[in-house]
């Protein structure tokens, strides 16, 4: 309906006009940035050609469906995800081009489990007959299934679980129950209403022979089990499952409860390729290396880590562009009481919440790669039988699931605070970012608690090196033995931080095997305990992984053929990732000889200077992360600047309710203006 | 319906015999702390009287309302505020028993501007006959109304709001007009779609005299408008008023957006208390003192202190009740296998992130109850024109505020994530108040920006403090002076803060003194420009408030007339709180002389001595807040311990999800399984 606000303009300077200002006196090469960032896999080729498709398919509007309630949230993610796939046939969409339509959705999927885990245990633990027969189906989506490990009462500790599948030699079926309640599946994404097939995994319970009733428990395996008829889509008999219900974010996908009341699977469901119980002699056999299971995992948290960068990239891409549009009070040094109002981005206290993690979202890109080529070269040696990097990739990928998760995690609402009031409006762009990705600092490993992995392999290889035996097994072990005859004994110059890159990247060296040694201390000279510990074995992950961002990042860039104007921007990127990282954990440096305290005291000046050396160019290095405006969802962080305009569109025109007027009069029974009553009731019906 | 589901129970140790036992082993005497911290204005004994009224109206049922959309959660947050005030009128209750409803409902009411700015501002800026034609009015509900400030383009800078409001001489009437689309008001709670009436601020632009075209701006004044029809609640001409829209959290409220197309406005609708514009001669009169509006907004921090315990209680009685029932993995240490898994509460990476935060909850408790009493008092004397401790209570605030928000906003995050992957669940008890709570850090006054105000504060007293001349003004710069004069020039020895509890006080007062003292050389000796100090200054507006947190606690503690069991707890939780932010800013107290580098070095150890202490009374310490399970509203936390039958029933019996069967084969366009299509465009209708 149109009215007078149709010809309000925003007060001048408008956002298009300050963005092109902005763009306009930066020299950063965006688009070589933007391959240098995003080719791997065609990523940006991919989302030009994606992108078009998606966008222009009104079940893909994002701007309203912050107004849904849970089930229609559900029933829309349903619908998204039927409709990529649709698509997906449509175009000839291989399996890179699916995953980027889903990103490009950002609705999490209610099939995102049955195209990964799902279809990935079918195929690295299936035999040759199960995949022949499974595959198939589950490609087609028509075995639609799930993976159901996690349980109301055991998450992290898989060996706890509580769910049996009992053998039994006379049925020759495996028998799956839930003794408790605890022993309830939960948290399995896509089983509460999606998935007609699980892989279940259940304590495998078998008697000693065929005629004992003594039952030997060979730990947790997995079953593959049809849950739903697959007509009616209703549970089967002897199954409870369902939706957990509503959750911080995820709300398009049905994470589910499932409990069994002695239900019968034949001897075919349990994935054969490793483990095996003879059908006629009751014969349990085990996997030859248990390190497989371990790949996989590592596989999902190296994932997880590639994943980061671009959730950061959008946060700060928000960030960055809004604050440079928003104007707050002139100059409180100015004489000129009528001095235009600074951006926001102009103020220290904005920069050092946002510019930071701009230059993070940079150093988690070069560590995602390095990753990625980690991940790959070990996968093909383990293919090979060769599973002697496979310690070293597992410890690292926790370490830095953990930390890149976490920085990624709290950037957003940094981000989000940092942007003020707006904000807090899921116009912002910020809201179902951070409420989804909230999940990832908690899921595939605790972060707190998978630190310990690394922790453990840094003093396993410590006290190899103090051992000093033999060779060393790899490159950390070497490094450690390298840094007890030298830096440990002070025999090197502390590093000189603020003169050179390379000495930064010695520092953060230098700081982790500092804090592994004295950890290695604790635990093998004086013998405290483990739990006793924990806080400080934390430590030393983090160490280690900051450490493995800054290398990856300082190698990343000398190691490009980028432009001077691009590799300029990176060191100096690299420089404020580093610095600020630095700062937060000085007094770590210090104790390790790792910086002098005079350099420490001078950081905070250094990092300043370095955020002025970054503002001009902020806007078009976001711009060089091409997140484009669909997948942001934002008013405040748009491409073109129109910030009050869209603001002001999403409020007035597709808000649901203002479509509805109520009547406030308390002793009115009313609620909805002209109802004549009867409003309380349909509300207490979904109470 | 029944299911096999109805027999199962929890696999044991259950959750009521762990929190009986961890109860019975504790002195911590639970009532009498309960008194000890919530006796004032009566709130136990209201909580009591309260509590029993409206968790039994079935309207009050918190458990399945995440399953809400937008839309239905702001008719459901009008249908309780109006329930509450009948209510209130059926029982009788004044404004005390009235909050604590609105309280123990925790949905944010949409009259909560009504009952707050919307009223306040009508008693302290209203003429004498202005209050009498409104008071009755708006006390009955009847005119309802908001607090029209804040606009889309402009927020904390006040003065740049671009809403006018034009004395027109010849009809004797002030005409409001919105010049641009930034000039529209924004993020007026009340507004959207609740009040019929509004607290509007706009600039007053009057003629030089009754025939000058000339416009004097007087700059931003409040007026009391009517903007919407009192029969239909439709707004009136010349009026655009709605919605902004989802936000965060805060869903039941109708934070507004405002605009004026020349709406004719009478002379009495300016708030003339203070500013007056005279009907015959369009002359101007001002207010007398400006400090008066300090003096209000100063109020609102207070209050928001004083609040933040509550919500830091809550979040930790959570997190302290599921993380002792939470079993995970055995002790690494242990040589027996099938070793009881350890309570989560009892590694040390989870206490680190819980226990300093069960401490912080007592700490605010403390100055909260400080600011309170500085509050009233100061009061007091502004009402017989006594301004001169307004300054101190204006600094305080502002700081204090910023600090305490961030601590309580974080804390609830951070507990959050300690409860793994079911903090995630709605169930856990924490995502509304998450989402709610975080718009506390933003309004009134951003965290950042305000820390501006306490440091300002700082330095003038601190230069007045070296120039020495007179008396001290005030208590502060009587310190500054004690400070310069021995601290500062080390004559005094380094307290001893592993030793005594009164060392660590003076050591937390060094240290703020110090960093003062630094920013001042940079400010006032060096002349550097305030934007390029910003983020100094926040550090010192921290150090100072952190210095008041300390102090209020061990004076507190110090001062009180409890039982030596009380004491003795809570002065560990003093140490520890006190202790654990000492180690996380170690290094600026190293360079304040504040403390030893020895002692820095040992307070890992001594926190993690503390946290063993704290450890076996957590639950009772929790219990010691006696936050009620219907406030809660958590499967996690709730008092009897029943985690898991709380959050299967949830799951099973109460989610709305599972009572809808879908069809999840992509070729079928039917998403609600035998619909027969046709639910993907009733979808795309709300998009």
């Amino acid at each position: 309906m149109p009215d007078f606000a149709d010809k309000l303009k925003p007060a001048s300077p408008d956002g298009p006009s300050i963005l092109a200002k902005e763009r306009s006196q930066s020299d950063v090469p965006v688009d070589e940035l933007a391959q240098h960032l995003l080719s791997r896999s065609d990523f940006l080729k991919r989302q030009e050609k994606i992108l078009p498709v998606v966008s222009k398919d009104p079940l893909f509007n994002k701007t309203k469906q912050m107004n849904l309630s849970r089930p229609e949230r559900y029933q829309l993610g349903l619908a998204r995800a039927k409709k990529l796939r649709l698509l997906a046939d449509q175009h000839g969409w291989d399996t890179k081009d699916q995953e980027m339509s889903q990103y490009l959705c950002d609705d999490v999927s209610p099939f995102m489990v049955h195209v990964s885990m799902w279809i990935n245990t079918v195929r690295e633990q299936g035999d040759d007959e199960q995949r022949r027969y499974w595959l198939p189906k589950i490609e087609a989506w028509e075995a639609i299934g799930c993976y159901a490990q996690t349980e109301l009462g055991h998450g992290s500790n898989v060996r706890g679980i509580e769910l049996q599948s009992r053998w039994d030699p006379k049925t020759k079926e495996f028998v799956l129950h839930s003794p408790t309640l605890t022993a309830s599946k939960w948290w399995n994404g896509s089983m509460g209403r999606t998935g007609n097939h699980a892989i279940v995994i259940a304590q495998l319970l078998v008697p000693k022979s065929n005629e004992s009733k003594e039952l030997v428990n060979h730990g947790p395996h997995p079953f593959i089990v049809q849950i739903r008829d697959l007509k009616t889509h209703e549970p089967l008999d002897g199954i409870i499952v369902g939706d957990i219900g509503p959750k911080y974010g995820y709300a398009p996908m049905d994470n589910g409860y499932m409990l069994f009341d002695n239900f019968r699977i034949p001897h075919s469901a349990m994935l054969a390729r490793y483990s095996k119980v003879d059908p006629n002699t009751s014969k349990y056999s085990k996997p030859a290396n248990t390190a497989v299971v371990y790949g996989s995992l590592t596989f999902v948290r190296a994932t997880i880590i590639m994943h980061a960068r671009l959730i950061m990239a959008r946060a700060v891409t928000n960030a960055v562009r809004y604050t440079s549009i928003r104007r707050q009070f002139s100059d409180r040094d100015s004489s000129d009481r009528s001095a235009p109002e600074l951006s926001v981005l102009d103020y220290t206290t904005v920069q050092i919440r946002i510019l930071p993690l701009l230059a993070t979202a940079f150093a988690l890109h070069y560590t995602g790669e390095a990753m990625h080529n980690l991940y790959e070269g070990t996968r093909a040696e383990i293919e090979k039988g060769d599973f002697g990097r496979l310690a070293v990739l597992h410890a690292q990928s926790s370490g830095l699931k953990s930390l890149c998760t976490e920085l990624a995690a709290n950037s957003i609402e940094t981000c989000r605070r940092a942007m003020g009031g707006h904000g807090f409006m899921a116009s912002s762009g910020m809201v179902q970012l951070n409420n989804d990705y909230l999940s990832k600092p908690t899921v595939e490993g605790d972060n707190h608690m998978i630190t310990q992995q690394t922790a453990s392999y840094l003093l396993k290889r410590m006290a190899a090196a103090v051992a000093g035996k033999g060779k060393p097994v790899d490159e950390v072990e070497r490094d450690c033995r390298e840094w007890l005859s030298k830096e440990h004994n002070r025999k090197m110059p502390t590093p000189k931080v603020l003169e050179s890159d390379e000495e930064i990247v010695d520092a953060f060296r230098r700081r982790s095997r500092d804090q592994t040694y004295r950890a290695y201390v604790e635990r093998d000279i004086k013998k405290r305990s483990w739990n006793s510990l924990l806080i400080q074995l934390r430590k030393i992950s983090i160490a280690e992984s900051q450490s493995i961002l800054v290398k990856n990042f300082y190698d990343g860039v000398q190691s490009s053929t980028l432009s001077s104007p691009a590799r300029k921007h990176l060191s100096t990127l690299f420089r404020l990732f580093a610095l600020y990282t630095m700062d937060a954990e000085a007094r770590d440096f210090a104790k390790a000889g790792a910086v002098s305290n005079d350099d420490l005291d001078e950081l905070p000046f250094k990092i300043q200077e370095l955020m002025a050396q970054v503002r001009p160019h902020a806007v078009s290095l976001v711009d060089s992360w091409k997140i484009p405006d669909f997948l942001l969802d934002s008013a405040l962080g748009r491409y073109d600047g129109r910030v009050y305009e869209d603001l002001f569109n999403r409020a007035h025109r597709l808000n649901p309710l203002n479509e509805i007027t109520f009547n406030p009069y308390y002793k009115n029974e009313e609620i909805i203006m002209g109802s004549g009553g009867g409003d309380v009731e349909k509300l207490l019906a979904k109470l």
